[in-house]
């Protein structure tokens, strides 16, 4: 199980790899809030996302003759930019295994970071599975899941132990700490080593509309589902549910969940260009969007949102300019 | 005049106050440059250039008497934000002498930073000093010059500090550092913090292509100045000549400068945006895009580019995605 112990051993394997992250902000988007607003600009972080932070650790956590066989990753987005990275520099060979639909930018992208991309033909009814089996069993490869993941969790929690001490740094007790959340590695891990480091930061799931599974699910009190797989723009974050072992975790730990609409999130997005000089992914700025435009629903005269990703294609950034800047 | 000892003093003053920007780095710009590059991100500077730390530098430098009279800046750009954002933060009034023809945003934005702005009209011939002369006798203000002025020289030179440590972190010893340079503050202060802390790292000044006074005063010996005062998209860094204080400083500390077009600058940026996930304002891209596409100009196996600020309004910004990304 992840712990804070796990986090903080992470921690150290991370240490002079990955980036501490700034916190920024500024006196505009304070003004927009009603209260301060900090933003834990992950998308600085290598490969653009805060999954480098979880690939490195899953990485480097490894036994050593394993990781020579290496790894495989299923994933098209950040997750697969993380640990194809964190797999070269410790040496590895990594496989991710992408649908043949997939970016052909998003292909060659993990290509030139060393990886073999397999490709499986979703329209022709071809599972990820069936393409990854027979080389995790042929090669001995090793599955680095993207959020239940006691490793994986571990790495991303490293970002709640900077927000503790930047938060410090700042002055800052007490405030909500919103987290844009899929299936839930990185709020579960922030929440994991703030409850240890900063009990008074509250950490709070940001989800889009309509794929709000997590609110959902804390809502009942046990793992809810969302009724379609596609249909928001922020793409990076929408799972199909909190994952088992995340799900306890945030259940435990979060306060109530935000959600917000695409504009919302494309809004926020031309507000971190002008304001921080930061390129965020839709996906990533769901948790400044919540911060920014529901401060109805938050508490305290501060604010911490965790920006977690800035892999988004020139014309979506462009489309947020256009509308919103 | 400035000294180590005095950008010393002013890193000092500047603690908990600017921000230490990170050197951020992508391997696909490596591959593009066919060295190592690291870009020290001033965009991510409090108002999104390096200016807040010379106009923090100086008024935190002020007489305490004289600083509560207040300061007064000629800018449309940069500089004034900087010396608006320091004097707020300082309780000193700050007056802003812009053109009136100035684009709005700009004079709305230093107005939000609390300045008072005072408008002069260049088409009816008015001048900035008989706009200013008037308050500056009436009210005994402090005029804060952008950079022939010995503490703000000092305080741009604090980013000459931190590069010194953090390319020790990354284990660079030897490198060219590229500087986008207008009046020469920046530069000369980074290259004097060098001198002393980093001597094997080289300070090049890089510029707008038709606006290279400092390179062709570097080649000639002497102060020269540009044929035109506008005509390049690069606007942050179109000053007619290096400066009295800062020129000396140039010609003995660095090495030759380096010209790049506004196409080169606004391809930088859409680079940035793709590898960094940073924003960029074409003159603040000046010195990453004399490391990416002046390769052959360059010496050893490593290049830091100092990206000096991204205020840039949203259409240049969509105009280097549609045209480079």
């Amino acid at each position: 199980m992840t712990s804070l112990a796990l986090i903080e051993a992470a921690a150290e394997r991370l240490k002079g790899h990955a980036r501490r992250t700034p916190l920024l902000s500024s006196p505009f988007l304070d003004d927009i809030a009603g209260r301060r607003v900090f933003v834990k600009a992950e998308c600085l972080q290598h490969t653009g996302s805060f999954k480098f932070r979880g690939g490195w650790a899953a990485l480097s956590a490894m036994d050593p003759e394993l990781r020579k066989r290496g790894v495989i990753a299923y994933s098209s987005g950040n997750h697969a930019q993380g640990v194809a990275a964190a797999a070269k520099a410790h040496g590895a060979p990594a496989v991710i295994v992408m649908p043949a639909d997939a970016p052909q930018l998003k292909i060659d992208n993990t290509r030139a970071l060393g990886a073999e991309v397999v490709l499986y033909d979703r329209a022709a009814g071809e599972s990820r599975e069936a393409a990854a089996d027979p080389l995790i069993t042929e090669r001995g490869l090793t599955l680095i899941k993207p959020y239940d993941e006691p490793e994986v969790i571990a790495g991303q929690g490293t970002t709640g132990l900077e927000i503790a001490e930047q938060a410090a740094e700042q002055g800052v007790t007490k405030a909500d700490v919103l987290v844009c959340c899929g299936g839930g590695g990185l709020t579960a891990g922030i929440a994991l080593a703030l409850e240890d480091r900063a009990p008074s930061l509250r950490v709070r799931p940001a989800e889009p509309e309509g794929f709000d599974d997590v609110a959902r699910s804390q809502a009942s009190g046990k793992i809810e589902s969302n009724p379609t797989p596609t249909g928001s723009i922020c793409d990076a974050i929408l799972t199909p549910a909190p994952g088992d072992i995340t799900w306890p975790l945030l259940s435990r730990l979060c306060g109530p969940g935000l959600t917000v609409t695409d504009d919302e999130a494309l809004r926020a997005m031309a507000l971190a260009f002008q304001r921080l000089k930061i390129v965020l992914e839709p996906g990533g700025a769901v948790s400044l969007a919540a911060a920014l435009f529901h401060r109805d629903e938050l508490n305290g005269d501060a604010v911490i949102a965790v920006a977690t990703g800035g892999n988004v294609d020139p014309a979506t950034f462009a489309k947020a300019l256009s509308r919103f800047a």
